[in-house]
């Protein structure tokens, strides 16, 4: 019986780091040989990270990439690893627009590839054929297309080769397969997390394997970058839907697996092979929905540390659900140690925001201060005259000039804490208390924040562990808290309905009388509707952080700042 | 010899505002009827506005706007203005993007399309076959495109109809004309303003007239639309390249014109046709280039508050020379009644940051107040034991506040006033003199800043007006005065040489070695290089303003904020 032994490469690479990238497929290059493997491949552009965005109209760029995969051949060669066909996924170029006949995209002058390295060369290269140029995808304007197969023979087996995109599409390269005699699809991937993204992929990985009678392995990138959050979720699926194997999401992972060719089908447990620790076929097992969640918002926030080389992150306490669930994610990310919160009472503070910050604090053991605003505040309100919104607004503004004096004292991030939910809603102050670099909540809408909360605090005690979150922070009204008795239901509908609305007409796209035909409220509908358009300036000039959702403020939906809606909607 | 006798509507519409756009048309056709026209036509989306972005993917827009269409062509028949026909531009949908064999671009259900009305009804209708998704476009993103010709008899002419992208391509549609048997090409445009831009249009538009042998009429939109500007410069060339119209830059014009077919070829003195005044075939001078920049900066500020519905705006008067020039556009832009500017001395403010600050004022006839914020910053520094760039910044972020207090006090808009070459260089604070809610010098860079100022100037001593802007704030040495006898030289290499190395990193992509093999200083390249690198995400959160270059921040240039570039260029 015939079989390919394959390493996968769930690799988290840098944007722009070729040479710290290189060295990780260098590494694993090595263990994939001690592993007896026959092909080493990795995630779509592994080499500089994805998605370089117009980096791809830098002829510079271009050819240091295209020279760091001509170097990664020669490295592995010179390691004693050249044996090993090594697939890498990379941009290449710079090309000359014109040549690759493509006069109208002045600025595409790069193609996403997948190259061939064996015995220090670049052997053979696959160019994608498919861009999606979608929701958070641009790559029509940063790449050319090419439409040639490639085949790699590894081993035994003849594997193609495709990237991502052209795996989805009905009447894409998946359908000439058959005809190259491929025993074995390769696809290489940098396939962001959304929820429930991975009902999607596997099964239809699974079905393009029944379609070409082959095992189709899936190769991810994990990590995040900037806005994205890359999971992972690497696997091998047999032509008879068989799973053979699956890499843990969320982690740094070299997969190694045996995949039987030619029609012979093998439980994995009779046919014992190999992962990294020497165990045969891994299959790891998804987390849960909530699990999920929370594991991309915290590896979004880790990978924006880490990889802009932050020492800590600061930010606002305010007793809050939002708050307290930002700080249990970066406690998560990072440690507590490297985690400052501030408690900034105002005068209209009640006790319970300063008890549930305190208690926070003690819980997840992070740094804490209190820095009230009240001394800040009136020499603003007396000069100025302040009342009303104004006032309320110079509260907020107040803290967040705080946080960003901590931020230039002691080179934290600041964390701003708002939910998807007050985002779409512009039920925040700009450069108040949406001041800051990074915002990991801001694509979680409220209702789900709280299931967050309850989820990680209900974790924690299956472990043993403290909660994180107060409970009373949870059980709590929410309430801006910027005048006397306040609470965010004085302004806004209840939040689960508010959420359900949001979703109709923010996640779905519906137009106001579509959300109205769901049975919703038409004056409710028109109140929430009219705060989301004009909020469109404010979320313009927000922090961003890690998209979860199909549908997250910021690349996915791209609208006007100016725009009458109204006469085509009343 | 024959003629036709072409309307071309230079209309502004305000994106989303059907209704409203639709007016225009209705205004321009019975003007057209009575000036005797054989045919009207708007520029590409007149009737939603252009770019539309995402709206593009809401099926509710959609509908509205081909109910639109229908709408409009009802209501000229009604005005008995149905003989004409009329070439409006407008986005079509919703399609299902399967059926338009789109698989791979599940947001994109519409197409652009330039309809004929005619007598009641929507008689054909033209979808643009190139999609540009460069620079500031995004169409692959948000259209399908198709393939079919359209050629509309007007009168004795057979007027063949292409869209924007579609006069760029060699190979292009251009290039069936001929086989079309049409007599003249119309083009249909949304192009927006960049400095020299006009030197490219005239001459492509002409070299195409040459090669399919008849006229080329080009009709675009005029006014400001977020970011971008349309600067109209409507015209019709004849294929021996004479210029036989073109409406005034950056003014709403129809232009009617008399346009010989069949080879035939008639100075325009000796064949009189009617502009909208009655007068012969109208030629407008282009403006020179500084007042083509004045003029764009001016339109994108107006519109921006115009069709946003601000009352006033509201911007701080430091007396440098940014503010200053801010302060006389938004009077140009609005009039100087609607333009409150603030002084904010701080204890390092020089005397004469105050007084050219009230001498602005005074020039220019703006509301002025005075609010010192010592007092603002002190409790501040105290509280948190500022020093160095964490206090500087206090006093930047103090100033936010205000004009942020006072926005919410009056309804005004907050300007900021930084410059191109500041935001490059992150050389501002955020959430400081970069909070507002538009940008009116965001892509002039320093150096032209002077150079406007300037030219602002002269041109009103030429009119015998009072210059707007103080000779100190143009002459003195800029300086962001947050700590003693601080310059901005102290920091930045001189803004001569700065502008041009900004020229070669930003607005030409090119690598840092390609600067230095230019011939500057390697260690000042590296210096700025890495400026501008850090600075991405603060851009990133900044407000939107008029693009006037060919590489604006914003829409042209998109990076990532995450992102390692020092191992491929050092």
């Amino acid at each position: 019986m015939s079989r390919a032994r394959l390493a996968l490469l769930q690799s988290n690479p840098v944007v722009g780091d070729i040479a710290g990238n290189a060295e990780q497929i260098v590494a694993a290059a090595r263990r994939a040989v001690d592993a007896g493997a026959d092909l080493l491949a990795t995630g779509e552009m592994a080499l500089t990270g994805y998605p370089i965005e117009d980096l791809a109209a830098e002829p510079s760029f271009l050819r240091a990439a295209s020279d760091g995969v001509r170097a990664l051949a020669g490295r592995l060669a010179a390691e004693g690893l050249g044996e090993l066909p090594v697939v890498v996924g990379h941009p290449d170029g710079p090309h000359a627009p014109r040549l690759l006949g493509a006069t109208n995209a002045p600025t595409a002058i790069a193609q996403n590839c997948a190259s061939v390295l064996h015995r220090g060369e670049v052997v053979a290269r696959y160019v994608k054929h498919h861009l999606p140029n979608y929701g958070v995808f641009d790559e029509y304007r940063n790449f050319i297309p090419e439409d040639d197969s490639l085949v790699v023979v590894a081993g035994d087996a003849r594997v193609a080769v495709i990237i991502c995109e052209d795996l989805w599409l009905d009447d894409g390269p998946v359908a000439r397969v058959r005809d190259l005699g491929a025993d074995l699809l390769l696809v290489v991937n940098a396939s962001p997390f959304e929820r429930d993204k991975d009902e999607v992929r596997l099964p239809l990985a699974t079905r393009r394997a029944a379609e070409a009678g082959i095992p189709v392995a899936y190769v991810n990138l994990v990590g995040g970058q900037d806005d994205l959050v890359f999971d992972g979720d690497s696997f091998v699926v047999a032509p008879d839907g068989s799973l053979l194997a699956r890499a843990p999401q969320f982690e740094e992972h070299l997969l190694v697996v045996d995949v039987p060719l030619h029609g012979t089908s093998v439980p994995a447990a009779a046919e014992p092979s190999l992962d990294e620790a020497g165990s045969p076929n891994r299959v790891a097992v998804l987390p849960d929905d909530r699990e999920q969640l929370w594991s991309a918002l915290v590896l979004g926030l880790r990978d924006y540390v880490e990889k802009n080389r932050f020492p800590s992150v600061v930010l606002g306490l305010s007793g809050g659900i939002d708050s307290s669930v930002c700080a249990a994610i970066a406690a998560d990310a990072i440690g507590a140690d490297r985690v400052h919160g501030v408690s900034m009472p105002s005068r209209w503070s009640s006790e319970h925001s300063r008890s549930d910050a305190d208690d926070l604090a003690a819980r997840i053991g992070l740094h804490y201060s209190v820095e009230p605003i009240a001394g800040l505040v009136q020499p603003f309100e007396e000069q100025l005259g302040l009342a009303g919104v104004a006032a309320e607004n110079v509260q907020a503004r107040a803290r967040g000039v705080i946080l960003m004096a901590k931020s230039n004292q002691r080179g934290h991030l600041v964390l701003t804490t708002g939910n998807k939910t007050e985002l779409a809603v512009g039920y925040s102050t700009i450069y108040g208390d949406s001041a800051g670099g990074f915002a990991p909540i801001k694509d979680v809408p409220k209702t789900l924040v709280w299931e967050l909360a309850r989820w990680r605090n209900a974790a924690a005690q299956a472990r043993g562990e403290t909660p994180p979150i107060p409970e009373s922070s949870i059980a709590k009204p929410p309430s801006a808290e910027l005048r006397p008795d306040q609470t965010d239901q004085d302004t806004l509908p209840p939040y689960e309905l508010l959420d359900e609305i949001l979703d109709a007409y923010v996640s779905r796209r519906l137009g106001r009388e579509d959300v109205v035909a769901l049975g919703f409220d038409p004056e409710t509908v028109r109140f929430v509707a009219n705060l989301v358009d004009r909020a469109e300036w404010k979320r313009r000039q927000g922090a961003i952080g890690p998209r979860i959702s199909g549908m997250a403020f910021g690349r996915d939906r791209r609208l006007p700042i100016t725009v009458r809606r109204a006469p085509w909607v009343e």
